[in-house]
């Protein structure tokens, strides 16, 4: 995925720092986090099943790994240096919310970075255009200005996500009282197009957004 | 159009602010800076005979109206409280320089408000998709990821503008030293849609970007 190296170049120093993964997953994040330095690491996640994986797989005395749903964050009862989140947020139903939760759990000059599907992508009836040829020529978009609810068949059917503006997505954290820091619509390398041509398709419109974000 | 009464909600009180219009046009933004209290405003333009109606129509002793190119609006040799600019930034070869220059130009605390096409109309081979009634689906984005020139048949032939990605476009405020307030993509209300029902498809897609920014 073009997402990760994307989100990897954009983690701070974590030397001794306190960090949060909303939507740990199996752990991978929280463990190379406190590799990178960081004292302490809390994931969170809604799946038992993830967190059962993380405490098998990723488990070290500086994690602790709790089964919390990302609306109730408010309550973790710990302040965080660097907060993280890769490609939940868009699962938010109030990201409004969800903004001011996160700035609550933060220590004054620590860092959001978080990343999500793209305006793009969260939108309704989208899909890439092909020709002739079956070469993908252009991205149709339907319902940007539409935000709310959207109800997708991935991997499983029905799954329920959120679509939110760029003005959503950034308003929110400038509302939460977050400094906009640097956004990545992330493309690929030379190198990656070469193993997987398929991602040539990301020029047209990309997949993922990321956004980092200081607390001042 | 829609664009200016969604940025004249985001004016800031102007009493006794001096302030810089970027392409001016025929200074009827100027003018009513002034009569909400500035104490000066500045208009720049490239087109002569925008300023020479300018001069005729919506001339105050207040109002300074100057023959410059965007480009060179550092050497403007004043400093101002409220920059705005409605829908030129898109012909701005370099928007990382003007970002800067703008920037420098500014007081402390100042406020910048500008307004340009969306990305999404910045693009390339953009265009509504119709159904067989001709109704508006969905609209075709292409080459969103590659900034760059591009070339517009926009009353005239050959209008030559500057696609930039959000990202880009966020990246060069916040690389200058703004810190971002507010973003807008603005959708009409339902009278306007009343009164004009194409403007519907605004909401398939937004036509504008608006975006607020201080110098902190």
């Amino acid at each position: 995925m073009l997402e990760q190296p994307a989100m990897k170049k954009l983690i701070p120093d974590l030397s001794g720092k306190t960090v949060l993964d909303i939507g740990c997953g199996y752990g991978n994040n929280c463990f190379d986090f406190v590799n990178s330095g960081a004292e302490k690491a809390v994931g969170i996640d809604l799946s038992e099943k993830m967190l059962a994986l993380a405490k098998e797989k990723n488990n070290l005395p500086e994690i602790t790994y709790i089964h919390m749903n990302m609306a109730d964050i408010k309550n973790i009862g710990s302040r965080f240096d660097f907060v993280y989140s890769s490609l939940v947020f868009h699962y938010s139903e109030d990201f409004n919310k969800l903004a001011d939760d996160i700035f609550s759990v933060m220590k004054k000059g620590g860092e959001l970075l978080f990343s999500q599907e793209h305006p793009f992508v969260t939108a309704s009836d989208n899909g890439y255009i092909y020709n002739e040829d079956g070469k993908a020529e252009a991205y149709s978009v339907s319902g940007y200005s539409e935000s709310g609810k959207r109800t997708a068949n991935w991997f499983v059917d029905g799954v329920e996500k959120y679509h939110r503006t760029f003005s959503d997505i950034i308003n929110a954290l400038c509302g939460a009282g977050f400094i906009i820091e640097h956004i990545c619509e992330p493309t690929p390398s030379d190198d990656a197009v070469k193993i997987r041509p398929g991602l040539i398709k990301e020029f047209i419109k990309p997949t993922f957004l990321i956004i980092k974000a200081k607390k001042p």
